[in-house]
């Protein structure tokens, strides 16, 4: 056995895996039958859908607002991965009459805008930087791609190429043309895999333009508003940094801004450094990560800790309380990270994968799949709790289409190669070696770290599998047909090379124990205190389990933890118990006194993070204070 | 010896009050030479003098403001209590010249105000809710009452009463008058000193209207609005209780809302409960008092939690990096709280006084006096600073008219009895017992809690002399004429009943030990940690001394701290030393891990908390984690 890297190993799509797990399941069906109907019902209700008839006049109220197609066109993707899982005669039929609409909409020259299209046709590509308007291109082209994959029908990936082949006539270097990009990035990634499911390089160019451009001086943000009448100086978030638009990004060694916009952005960086085997661009990729991980990312795998800019603030500043962690922005590190994976074959990658994925993806759907947060903090009085909608409605159809998508993430293939990237229970269904190889896992992950994987070829054949070691894992056994083999990792990934049989069996024990986790002092909001983790999920304090006041709760550094499944709570989880002190409030007459306050015996339970406020409102907290 | 109450005591007046202190004098110097002349020249560049020669035409820029009159008349106000302790000429003349600009501008109905005369004048008293026009109108008749008692002259407070006469006609329950009162209480404390300056009672009756018509249904603010074809709904506090509107104040049992705005309408109906005798609304000050007290107030003696609506959340919500503690909230609560002192002669409202007063409100300004706070958190990582002025400039001309009017604070007189309520080297010349009485301080407090108090009357005569225990001394020793007396404080004086005679000499030492101080651990924030205070100082770990990452600072509580006066620090200062542990961030390479940070021992210096901000930027921290 020998490590290799993953280089030129692919994600195995969402259409050849097959999810059968005990926790992801639900999710996956809470999202199918609440939260992607829950959508298509807000777009309709609130005018969304009915926009693409290009029927609003001026003067009318409710006029399609700048994001709205990017909500639809994200319910669009949602769906379409969530029919190939699971037809639906159905939904198949009202995303087609939905498309037609949007195709009905689509300008004779290709342009597709709701927004631009009826209520500011003078305006269209005027204000790059603040109007979304290629980011909503971005999500349709999504779109176009996903229902392509899950239904292999061609309409709206067609009105994507249309419309992108549009859009390369009014951007690019040419004369009379705009140096522009959008102020949130989103249609590089999506110009991405309009040229894989395409084949068309032009899209790839149009995606490595956007990318070349971006921070280029003179600075396109500063032409074009002067060119609008604006005064550049008035840009209310004063700086591209914002927008990660103050310098060209192979130049960026720190992440800024608006964590979302910086997380799609990124991820186009990777996936372009993959396209054309541009080390500048890895390179930059690489150092932006590293600041991300290392300075600014919440043990959750959230992002951004400012409601301000929606982002980032300054190295070590994760406040809890106010932490914004976007569920946007945790969706988007995963989308980065998983790029990142295949460009480089690392597992570091795969581990960022699952500390989102596990905690700030996933705590923004209540597990009924009926309600969202926009933010996810750390820790909470009580008063944040997840809403049926937004205004600004980005997470709902986001997280919709992340959970419709999960087996994306679960395996790599390559010419000799398949990685198991997460563990979930599944089967894959992969191109290795020349032959159709199936993959199956059988786990109880996260709960449990046991995973009996069953690799079937077609027919005999030497390839490596590659198994992820998930950093929080610091001991691991696996073996083949009942044989011990030595597991050492190499990059994250056990390695096993072998020539492989129908229903060879893999079995791989995670060890997991309840561990404890400190942040670096730097961050100040963390010193003297503690956060619970088993695998790969962040637990929390809830008032449900362990009344008011949790900040007056001391654990003491000593105290054993015990995990145990509680099939009564939150429809079985892994719980955590301890034995704690409690500082007492009785007998405060005032608000300062010269004593302490006396501690009590408490018995703490903990609940997996992603979980909280699915019972009565109370108060939250991650971090616990450790004595 | 017995304990009294000092119903009947009133203050002793600025006027009769000489203030030779070493801590407070280079306060008074810095800010008449300094802040006074920064305010006038402020005023003067912004416009906000020469707004009242009515020159603004519509169409012109810079119109003036609706809150400028007031920060105008509290320039004066300063200015005249400065003038009768340090009489300066040129200052009096420029006075004269300033007050016959704001003569000139009174209108022939006797309306003032500079805003609603030259750029909305239709719009007279139409918006109570928002426009401070009554608030400003407050300022000018404490400005007026000020400059009479400071210089005798009658000029400003004629023009008050005129004013003041003219708003009797539009406000009032007669036919065709508002029942209204003003967003921004201000003019209800004001007019009770215009009351006790003129004598006139009407003035004590509008106080009465405008105390007794707030919150009561229907809402003013609501008909008002109404009447301006506004939607109440459309308010943007949503709220009346952000101006203490929401009911009768009467009724009022919880601190709400705009922190000066509470503050200042508290002082008007404590001031209001004592000329009337009247008992429910003493009630009300009584619970309000009690709420701020033991669930809203700050170690430092600050009040309001949040920036966005400048003052309170909800009970124990203290957060200390984002505190908004308002320099002017933490001189409001000085003013409610004389005010209850003389209500009530219980000293645990002199309690608050001292505590807000050396601390939340002196950390409003540099020690050099040219720049101020308007916020005074409890935490700082280092971009927090004063300014040398605001746009909104409420706080430096509050903190330099109390500051100017410091001597109003230390004594109180009636017809039997004297009280020290605070202990700063000072002479004040009193009326007891039908003579003169003159009474001398000399104390190197708050330093040291020694203090020699020097009782001279005209004549020997028998009164009592009451001396204040603080709150955070238990233990103190009294001595007359080198004679221990019994010393055990009722409602929180030491009463000293005698016949006394000129030179008598009472020695009074305070013990004033490093103290440890703790909060009710419902207030989440503070959990785990301590506050250092020795006399009524509290004290604070800047970076100057104590270099980076502040909470990483861990203190035994065990470990003995000691206080030494050090003469190069700040200009000389008690400041505090002790060993400590600080978690260091050598070693750590990612943001988490399962093992806490090493420790080092570190040595600690605190300074008090006042006196931050005045040395090279860096993090400041209040609340330091205890182990």
């Amino acid at each position: 056995m020998t490590a290799s890297t993953a280089a030129h190993a692919v994600p195995v799509s969402f259409a050849r895996v097959k999810i059968d797990d005990r926790f992801w399941l639900p999710r996956i069906k809470a999202n199918r039958e609440q939260t992607i109907p829950c959508n298509f019902q807000q777009c309709k209700e609130t005018g969304r859908l009915d926009a693409f008839k290009l029927k609003w006049k001026q003067g009318e109220p409710n006029p399609p607002h700048i994001f709205w197609d990017s909500d639809v066109a994200k319910y669009i993707e949602a769906a379409s991965y969530s029919l190939k899982a699971h037809p639906a005669p159905e939904l198949d039929a009202k995303l087609d009459a939905l498309i037609a609409d949007i195709a009905s909409a689509q300008q004779p020259d290709g342009y597709l805008n709701t927004h631009f299209t009826v209520v500011r046709p003078e305006k269209r590509f005027t204000n790059l930087r603040d109007e979304h308007e290629l980011y909503c291109a971005g999500h349709m082209f999504e779109a176009g791609v996903a229902h392509f994959q899950a239904t292999g029908k061609r309409t709206l990936l067609e009105v994507c190429c249309r419309y992108a082949d549009c859009i390369a006539t009014v951007f690019g270097t040419g004369p009379g043309q705009k140096r522009g990009y959008c102020g949130h990035p989103e249609i590089e990634l999506a110009l991405i895999k309009l040229y894989h499911a395409t084949k068309e390089k032009r899209y790839l160019e149009l995606c490595r333009f956007f990318v070349d451009e971006r921070g280029r001086e003179p600075n396109y943000y500063n032409t074009e508003a002067l060119a609008r009448g604006d005064d550049p100086k008035n840009y209310w978030a004063k700086n591209y940094s914002y927008t990660q638009a103050h310098k060209p990004l192979r130049e960026q060694d720190e992440v800024t801004g608006h964590a979302v916009r910086a997380m799609y952005i990124y991820t186009a960086m990777a996936d372009l450094a993959a396209e054309l085997d541009d080390a500048p661009l890895q390179a930059a990729c690489e150092r932006l990560w590293k600041h991300a991980t290392t300075k600014l990312m919440y043990v959750t795998g959230g992002l951004g800790s400012s409601r301000h800019n929606e982002g980032f603030t300054y190295d070590y500043d994760l406040p809890t309380e106010t932490a914004y962690c976007e569920t946007c922005a945790a969706i988007g590190f995963v989308f980065w990270n998983q790029r990142m994976l295949h460009l480089t074959g690392d597992g570091r990658f795969a581990d960022v994968i699952e500390r989102a994925l596990y905690n700030s993806v996933i705590s923004g759907v209540s597990l009924d799949g009926t309600k969202f947060f926009y933010e996810n903090p750390l820790a909470s009085v009580g008063a944040h709790h997840r809403q049926a909608w937004f205004g600004c409605a980005c997470c709902p159809p986001n997280i919709a289409r992340l959970l419709a998508s999960l087996g994306e993430y679960i395996y790599s293939e390559s010419d000799d190669s398949v990685s198991v990237n997460l563990y979930v229970q599944s089967e894959g269904s992969l191109r290795v070696a020349g032959q159709n190889v199936k993959v199956k896992q059988q786990t109880d992950y996260p709960w449990d770290g046991a995973v009996r994987i069953t690799v079937s070829p077609e027919q005999p054949a030497p390839f490596e599998l590659k198994l992820h070691q998930p950093d929080w894992c610091g001991k691991l056994s696996v073996s083949v047909n009942g044989s011990r083999v030595e597991a050492i990792a190499a990059k994250g990934y056990i390695s096993i090379q072998r020539e492989w049989k129908a229903g060879d069996a893999v079995e791989v024990k995670l060890e997991m124990p309840v561990a404890r986790v400190y942040s670096d002092p730097r961050v100040r909001m963390n010193c003297g205190r503690v956060a619970l983790q088993r695998g790969p999920l962040v637990y929390c304090l809830e008032s449900a389990d362990n009344g008011k006041e949790l900040n007056a709760v001391e654990l003491s550094r000593q105290q054993p933890i015990e995990a145990t499944f509680d099939a009564n709570v939150l429809g079985g989880m892994v719980t955590l118990q301890a034995r704690a002190k409690k500082l007492s409030s009785d007998g405060w007459s005032g608000l300062y006194r010269p004593t302490p306050a006396a501690g009590s015996e408490v018995k703490l339970k903990a609940i997996p993070y992603f979980a909280w406020d699915n019972r009565e409102p109370g108060e939250m907290l991650v971090w616990i204070r450790e004595s």
